[in-house]
């Protein structure tokens, strides 16, 4: 499949975890940007500590199989394996991908 | 605050009731859409039905008074409340609002 994707990953992270979960995500995420077929990718910070989803990814992608490929690569593995090994974090994630099935501008009818 | 926000709203939505939470949504959206402030909308729609969260709205907003604003208008209200009337569907919504804390481009490193 060749059409562009889209990752959200919701996370909940205990807040006086939230720099530490950071860290790890930013290592994980410098990899993903160098692989071929990322687009964009923007993290979320709830305003609000009490909320359930207090980080959450939103990353394009140019096809689902350049994402599988990135995922796959031993440099992102290796990220994602020092964050769950770290016993000071407590994270869960809900990663999913995604098609956008509306996209509305100022004034339009969706 | 004058900064731009972002509403993240993750919804977890039977199989069978997608189409009619749709439908509902883009009432609620159309209303949104023609507020002030209102920026941007896209609602994402899970590849997989297993999803937790099936559908993921990120609305971007030019400030979270403006925000504030357009949630309390009478139109967005009715159109909430004909979806959370419909006895036909049954929708969880997590709905919060964000900051971006991260923004990243290809072979960037955030």
């Amino acid at each position: 499949m060749s059409e562009p994707v889209t990752l959200i990953n919701a996370f909940t992270v205990p807040v006086e975890e939230s720099e530490r979960f950071l860290r790890h995500w930013k290592d994980a995420a410098r990899v993903m940007a160098s692989q071929p077929g990322f687009v964009r990718a923007r993290m979320h910070h709830a305003l609000a500590d009490d909320a359930e989803l207090r980080f959450v990814n939103v990353a394009e992608w140019a096809s689902v199989r350049q994402f599988d490929a990135a995922q796959g690569s031993p440099e992102f593995r290796g990220a994602v394996q020092r964050m769950l090994d770290d016993p000071d974090l407590h994270v869960t994630a809900r990663p999913a991908l995604y098609q956008v099935a509306v996209d509305l501008h100022p004034g339009e009818t969706p």
